[in-house]
């Protein structure tokens, strides 16, 4: 981005602007979180849809002019973002609705959309002069973090519940990331990781408090919008846990409509496991996000208290969209259905969104002519125990055709 | 492909030539494996490489022309193949060679190379008139098989042992296949798949045997050719286990110069684990590929009969590529270097490529204006516990701030 275009940061509670150099990471005067602002004028100078059209890279870098950092990396060809938008008009078929596609951020190098934020992040950390990054995270942000540190030649320190899922801490110990695993739970991590960053100087790439993460995360919406030929869908289903995501795509609609280059919002929904809806409730409530004590399978998404949360109950209401809460078993179910129909394996939080859309199928809240798109976060393969407690235990077979055909008869057609 | 350009199957061996339909598994003649033959004038009658720039379809089906079926199936946004090529100067400064790239194929839908067998395989079946796809597999080949059989709308059974990866099995029932856990080794589940498949008349994608699976494979070689701007590179170092991967890249590579696209072909070096190095071996005793009883920690390329082994020994002694055998230990520990290094988490099989690579650059094999290719074909993700063999176990920390700092002092800058 022209650094001329950065107007700084503001707090989206109190809307006081503080510069984006020094860094802060929340409102100095109510302690809210802060969001990047921009010059679009000045953007759109020198950036058109047509520049676009004609840039061959595949990666979030082909959105540099509206990323808050002064280049890209040096390295960028492990291509972050740049994930398939898949259509499949039979689920539109079977839900009465015009288009059905999903965007499936599985795809990403460590196998979460958390890539997009991490990628940013490091970047940002470089232009700070900082090369040592620390951030909490339930998993997946940590080995994002990790796998990225690793491609770009930075420290990370992450630190976990060491309870997440083991194939998640095998990640980022695997990349050669510090890894701090903390006998609590997340929220307690997360404290602890900002205390410690502040403490010794470190860049903290903790969700929600640093405002850099919604703009990575943003990029999925500009590619959601840009594959879509600029036309956005009427409705977008995430899978909401502190808040960031659900925050970053707002932000990413947002920019997109003050460049003018989209003329709606599509109503972003959120969609929480029940036992971790903390946003959602508020959302019924009409209040604060307030404290819970989570609990559910899809642990990307089991939060306390969300660190986003004020973002998130903007970005809902704002974009006209709507809560859901679906509880595990229909995380799990849904995420077996998804498997089966699409050939995709998401992980359960990823899995809670495709749960939410359909719900809303089949609460009537979807139109004839309407355009859906579910937000895949994180693949299976993180958390294949979770998916195995809805599988049933195979029988393994003697290497006998006689016992094989008889197992099989009436399953294959 | 234009059906025109269709000239047959030849077999590798006694050149006897089969026509393409009925689809002939093996040589009629003498039971080896057949190859596709085309004619490449008539491909190159309706077909550029100015044609081939101007295609803004990421996946395979790019390739079309130069695939052996007639069109592309109706959905392929989920996109296979189109996987990002790495570059590593500072791998390639550190082993004083020109290039260093990693084709990163664990990027693909169901997280290995065998997506783009997998998807050809389907719409050839479905050209055939066939429904239903059985398939033997050590895991990658049934999960992937299992996935793009969901995605479009079709069949699978999957002969696999019963002793994969859990999560490999885990992955290929989530899909909704039929999985068929044999008590027995691949090769026994790979007779009994063919077997049964033959006796019922179901399509069989068993490796080797089927050569439409090659021709999927070679989609890799021409991405490689493609975003080298048809500079080949000098070596591509493959990982082995039945052989059929390295032949399809081989196949690639031999119609890009048929073409007159390129005009040389990178020396093809096979990557085998010690305990299963039966292809890698035959080089050596210059003699046929002969059975043994595989022991490896990499069960993707752990097989006792390579089904693929005269054609993978045409294609390292064609293109004057050589073998390599790693143990265990430094499959395992490559692996650990490579995550550290790039960032890319890849499966045991794969990361032996890199330690091929590794003794490779030890021995002096490559020279300073050498530009070097490691195929990466699966990710880590899929078999966790293999990577926890080496790593550390990590030890709790108290949610105490003094005592997270006694831990991190002097490890983390």
């Amino acid at each position: 981005m022209n650094p001329k275009a950065i107007k700084g940061l503001q707090c989206h509670q109190c809307n006081w602007v503080v510069p984006a150099v020094p860094f802060s990471y929340t409102c100095p005067k109510c302690g809210k979180n802060l969001d990047f602002m921009y010059d679009y004028e000045e953007i759109g100078i020198s950036w058109s849809k047509s520049d676009l059209a004609g840039n061959k890279e595949k990666s979030i870098w082909r959105y540099l002019p509206l990323l808050p950092v002064t280049r890209a990396p040096e390295k960028i060809s492990l291509r972050i973002g740049g994930t398939p938008l898949v259509d499949f008009p039979e689920i539109a078929e079977k839900s009465k609705i015009r288009s059905f596609q999903i965007k499936d951020d599985s795809r990403n190098p460590s196998g979460s959309l958390k890539d997009r934020a991490s990628e940013l992040a490091i970047q940002h950390a470089r232009e700070l002069g900082q090369d040592t990054i620390v951030a909490a995270s339930t998993g997946n942000a940590g080995s994002s973090l990790a796998a990225l540190s690793a491609y770009h030649g930075v420290k990370s320190v992450i630190f976990a519940p060491a309870s997440a899922p083991p194939a998640k801490l095998t990640q980022i110990m695997q990349y050669g990331a510090q890894l701090v695993a903390v006998e609590a739970n997340y929220d307690t991590a997360f404290d602890l990781a900002f205390e410690w960053a502040t403490k010794h100087q470190k860049y903290c790439r903790n969700t929600g408090i640093n405002s850099i993460l919604a703009e990575g995360k943003k990029t999925v919406a500009i590619e959601i919008a840009e594959e879509n030929n600029w036309q956005v869908p009427d409705h977008i289903f995430v899978p909401v846990g502190d808040g960031c995501i659900i925050s970053g795509i707002f932000k990413g609609f947002f920019d997109l409509l003050a460049l003018g280059w989209i003329d709606a919002m599509p109503a972003l929904h959120a969609v929480q496991a029940e036992g971790s809806a903390a946003i959602v409730n508020s959302l019924s409530r009409g209040g604060e996000v307030t404290a819970l004590v989570a609990d559910t399978i899809a642990d990307s998404i089991s939060v306390n208290l969300p660190r986003d949360g004020d973002k998130a109950r903007r970005a809902i209401l704002e974009s006209g969209g709507l809560g859901f809460k679906v509880n595990d078993t229909k995380i799990l179910r849904a995420q077996k259905s998804l498997s089966e129909t699409t050939g995709i394996f998401a992980e359960p939080a990823a899995a809670a969104a495709y749960a939410g859309f359909l719900q809303a199928s089949k609460n009537g809240i979807l139109k004839a002519g309407d355009h859906v798109v579910v937000l895949i976060t994180g693949t299976g393969l993180k958390d294949t125990p979770a998916a195995q407690k809805l599988l049933k235990q195979f029988n393994p077979i003697s290497a006998d055709l006689g016992k094989i055909e008889a197992v099989l008869e009436g399953n294959a057609g």
